[in-house]
């Protein structure tokens, strides 16, 4: 009997995780979708992440993570997200310490547990923040301590080295419901348009020459 | 001004993490424990990381970690805690996949959070039960991780090379109450003494020529 192929997709309804969801579908695989809870300020990305997966047919949990300590721009109450003319060099105050990390050992241990073998990660490091859980070394290193740990699971980053508009590009051939993806910091109704993640899909968009349907 | 040294012990109030917490301790770091609510079948080893926290005057988070899937004989209750002749050479039915990989995250979180460089664990891999998060290559691939976040941050396992007998003579000099201490992986009111876990510790005390003071 032929094995089924799945695969956890650690799914934020992003522009980026929403795209890697659609390729690794396109690929063959039945997904799971791993949909964080972990203090945001909005639940409008959580809320549009059960919408996505819901109408790809993708099975999803949406797990809560407690972070007590967390003194960063997307979860603490006491910091604004910030508005930056150009993209820092250095790492953002958006960076949540150890969150991808953190995502990655939750899905080994659901991976593990259930016998997937295939973990999607939608990380790239051309149009980034600058967070250092989403570079080549870090996939590297995370896929190290899978080896180590004897498992024969491998994280997968297929956007690592695209830049953005290439991700639109790619996306919009696999037919991924951009609309109905959320990429901005704040909550709002619509896109604030000023934060970074709002900055970097914007360039991304102009460059691919598309419009965004999110902002229809 | 001279910085305070800070530590984050992972801690269950198991015979080798309270070691570790006594002897981080004994280093003059100001300890913060991170005690794991993961869904053991009993909660009498985070009673008595409390327990033993509180009287050892150090700092506390009780963390609850959801794992919908898991399926091991420690978190599960369709699977019996297994009493083996002797100890397996394979992985046993009670390890449960991604845990310290997940304590490990959620500790490198806390420990950027607030700039600590120092996170204690207690894994040794001369007396145990064969699980793969608890090897020194494991504590190495994890620490590159530390490493290519580009963090200072440490992870200590300074029981990594002891076996039991000599963790406990280590403990002992330490002055760590191992009365107060709960290895057993069966809630009861007494140690079962039939579980992987009880036996390791009867060894190491019976090598050590010391009487077990939870026992009394």
């Amino acid at each position: 009997m032929k094995m089924e192929k799945r695969a956890i997709i650690l799914f934020s309804s992003g522009l980026d995780s929403t795209t890697v969801l659609y390729y690794a579908m396109s690929k063959g695989y039945k997904c799971s979708c791993l949909i964080f809870d972990y203090g945001q300020k909005h639940k409008k990305e959580i809320l549009s992440a059960v919408k996505i997966a819901d109408s790809a047919k993708a099975e999803y949990s949406v797990i809560k993570i407690n972070l007590p300590w967390s003194n960063d721009a997307l979860t603490s109450k006491n910091k604004e997200i910030p508005v930056h003319k150009h993209l820092t060099k250095t790492v953002p105050s958006t960076y949540v310490p150890g969150r991808n990390t953190l995502f990655l050992s939750y899905a080994l241990s659901f991976a593990q547990s259930i016998n997937v073998r295939a973990i999607f990660i939608g990380v790239n490091s051309v149009d980034f923040s600058n967070y250092p859980d989403c570079t080549p070394k870090f996939i590297e290193a995370y896929n190290n301590v899978l080896k180590v740990l004897k498992t024969k699971i491998v994280i997968h980053a297929p956007l690592l080295n695209l830049n953005k508009a290439q991700i639109i590009k790619l996306g919009t051939k696999l037919n991924v419901p951009y609309k109905d993806t959320w990429t901005c910091y704040n909550g709002c109704e619509k896109p604030c348009m000023e934060c970074d993640s709002c900055k970097l899909r914007a360039k991304g968009f102009k460059e691919a020459g598309i419009n965004d349907p999110a902002l229809d």
